[in-house]
């Protein structure tokens, strides 16, 4: 267990190391029942004193994340729930654990999943996609050059690819050269190649709370400090980040999702976007914009940008073409500029040495056959049919106390539970449905809300959305109706 | 700039700090001729004292790779060879820079070149590839299932590609299950996805000397110590480790070419593979094998894979298909169980979400159709002849005192010029005349040796081979027959 401590942190030591077991309990890293380090161990290898070990174990005590069996140890809680819903191959208890870095990964752990109803996945289902149109564009383009089978692609991605993007990049209002743009495997590999250019152990990076799960799991794997400031309904709340900034440090970086936010659906408005970039330019920070879906507007188009007000170059921008056109390419691509590209391109290289090649020809085809901005105009209309669909279902069968965001564009709602509410032991109660969704829980990277989660209504046929809501509804109603005393044994209250 | 110190080391801080910047001045990170922050800001950033910065700047002047100018500061020398031939952008220098951990990335570097004939590429040239059977692959695959198009893959990669790699492991003497195979975005992400997990600052790593410069740029990135043990004609010289581990600290990864060693192309004997596999266990520590080209062996097979003398779990096994079956996948995988298996998983959900599936597609119906077992039959002997030509080449334009081996599989040649000889300046003298290999220097990760170069005969035409040697031997005889004093002028010596 390698877990970093910002020496120079306000946050208590303590504070840090609970969060740092906490992180690796609810990814799933320790299996149930499993046994903790010692006392004296975590206080070697951690380099603290045993008094602040002891003070960490007693708050995950608390959590009840752990039980402490006097004269054995300390376990993992045989009942976390998040963790105990996914079944372990007996295999992986048999070799010894060795110290890593994966500190979190959250995003990783909720999704793997076998319900027949998922309701976690954010992307397009297969049905609203232009299916028959990239087979068309495969078969066309292998039959035109068969070379390109046989070629390595360049590091930053292929030159025809880039040239394609920038000018599409200008319908999106904003003017890019092909040189700025480097070709990713999805968005996430975007914001990995950020994280490890430009963020280690003591970085602090800025987050929207909620945010997106698997960002914070990178950001954590690199051993960074992550500040999180809440999101209204015009997106990330940028003066609460005065009052964090006068407790000593300064950020490295600020993540945010601000058109239809991940997960809460809410769009930033014009002025927040420009205090944000005078706030960065201000602090001489990096802000990374990701932007999964701002083309999926369901009625009017959502205001430029962020790196469209940047004049500095300090807006890194990353984009994924996969959930809302091909999945099975996953071609992402992220856009910056001066040493800061220079850097990423550097990373890529490290990381992997450049995107397939096939895919990006693929995408490409498809971009030049014309299908797309056909398509595009026909995934809003079936997308917002989605959301409305969903919006009903829940009106008719969520209980009363649970409330929803709409959103006007995007994949996903974001429902909230009476507070006190736990969404973990709802989704344990759904899988045993063969029901699943995204807990809230997974979306905080600090102190955490229970009472939110996350459903999805892009990726499932109409008949499951119904199926899926109808008994989500049934399943929230028994919850909440349960004595308190029952629906308070969570380990996190 | 964030260099990693380990201050547990027996490694001098100065000395560390001296290498954490020549790493990235060898890998152009910085412009020949840019200011280094004062000594003042290298030691507050590094909390080190001003006297070891000095004593640090003064190792770099020494090798020529800075220099002082009184009373304004510390500057990278104009003419640092391995830099100043890379023309850079002007638009890079106007960005302020932004420390990052990048710490080197000198692959990469050294790939970058417009050269007509690139001796540098270690792939199969696209004429000896199946291309035709590719496309068909391709074609017959969409055509039978498009909806492989609308699909995102599993993390873990296909189900389908990893049954079958698992029986195809089996021929190369491995027994896997599918569940141990991960699908990642060729080896180098395999090597990436290691060293993130499992290294991180003051772990130490150890490598082959000289070995695969792209790995040393993840090891170093990731703020882990290099020790470097050297090979000779059995491999890596597994006894020249013991003293190592008595100057204190122990190995956490060792990291291994064994078969047609990258770059020197020998073969590590088998009793070498088991005493590497005993020293491993008894330092309970990991290994990883990188095996890129086992199958290419001329005449006789290699001795089994590390993996399959390994009782333990303790042996990662890295495989890319790409570089000699499908460039434009770009599929590779790597072979873990256990714990390790599991959190190289997590740690690719955080890179990436996971491989294409519509390359994985590809690569599995090609090997489905039969085609492969007599390309790498075909491959075998094209590959020899081409290495049979390169030699007899170098036999006739090579000057006296130039040596290589003759590797008996794999895809380079690995030459040595006379000991005081640097390569780097061959190799500018080379770029001007539109040649281009890899110098043997970005293959150190230590104490480097200036005098070696790698050609690889696998990516040229036979035409371009011998255009490319003549002009190769040509150059070494104009280089080698300089005035001492001029062959001697350069930053390193």
């Amino acid at each position: 267990m390698n877990i970093k401590l910002n020496r120079g942190s306000t946050i208590p030591l303590a504070r840090q190391i609970e969060e740092g077991i906490a992180d690796r309990i609810l990814s799933g890293h320790f299996d149930p029942g499993a046994q903790l380090p010692t006392v004296r161990e975590l206080s070697r290898v951690l380099q603290v004193s045993p008094v602040t070990v002891t003070h960490a174990l007693k708050l995950l005590e608390e959590r009840r994340l752990v039980n402490r069996v006097k004269g054995k140890g300390v376990f993992v809680a045989a009942d976390v729930v998040g963790t105990s819903w996914q079944q372990r191959k007996s295999e992986e208890n048999n070799s010894p654990p060795i110290p890593d870095y994966v500190h979190r990964s959250q995003h990783f752990h909720f999704n793997r999943t076998a319900a027949a109803i998922n309701l976690s996945l954010s992307t397009v289902h297969p049905h609203l996609l232009p299916t028959q149109a990239l087979a068309d564009s495969v078969t066309r383009m292998i039959a035109a050059d068969p070379e390109v089978l046989a070629q390595f692609g360049e590091i930053q991605g292929d030159t025809e690819l880039r040239n394609y993007l920038a000018q599409y990049m200008e319908r999106e209002r904003l003017q890019v050269s092909p040189e700025q743009i480097l070709i990713t495997n999805g968005s996430q590999q975007g914001i990995d190649l950020v994280a490890r250019c430009f963020l280690g152990p003591g970085d602090i990076v800025v987050t929207e709370e909620p945010t997106y799960s698997a960002a914070i799991d990178v950001f954590k794997s690199r051993g960074a400090t992550v500040w999180s400031v809440p999101v209204d309904q015009e997106g990330m709340r940028v003066e609460r980040l005065l009052p964090l900034l006068d407790s000593g440090g300064s950020p490295k970086l600020i993540y945010t999702v601000p058109t239809f936010h991940n997960p809460t659906g809410t769009v930033m408005s014009e002025r927040r976007r420009r205090e944000l970039i005078e706030l960065a330019n201000q602090l001489n920070c990096l802000v990374l914009e990701d932007d999964p879906w701002s083309e999926v507007y369901f009625h009017e188009p959502p205001p430029p940008p962020l790196q469209a007000l940047d004049r500095r170059g300090s807006v890194i921008y990353v984009k994924g073409l996969g959930k809302m056109l091909a999945p099975s390419c996953r071609v992402g691509y992220l856009i910056a500029s001066g040493r800061v590209r220079e850097r990423l391109l550097a990373a890529k290289a490290n990381a992997d040495l450049g995107n397939p090649l096939l895919n990006q020809k693929v995408v490409l085809a498809l971009f030049q056959s014309q299908v797309f901005s056909r398509y595009l105009n026909r995934l809003r209309k079936d997308l917002a049919q989605k959301r409305d669909l969903a919006v009903r279902l829940l009106e008719e069968y969520a209980p009363t106390g649970v409330t929803w965001n709409v959103p006007r564009g995007g994949l996903n709602l974001w429902l909230s539970l009476p507070a006190g509410a736990n969404a973990l032991l709802l989704l344990e109660r759904a899988e045993k449905e063969s029901l699943h969704f995204l807990p809230g829980s997974a979306c905080y990277p600090g102190d955490v809300e229970w009472n939110h989660l996350r459903i999805s209504f892009s990726c499932v046929t109409d008949e499951e959305l119904e199926q899926g809501i109808r008994l989500l509804g049934r399943l929230m109603q028994e919850y909440l109706t349960l004595p308190s005393g029952q629906k308070g044994t969570t380990p996190y209250f």
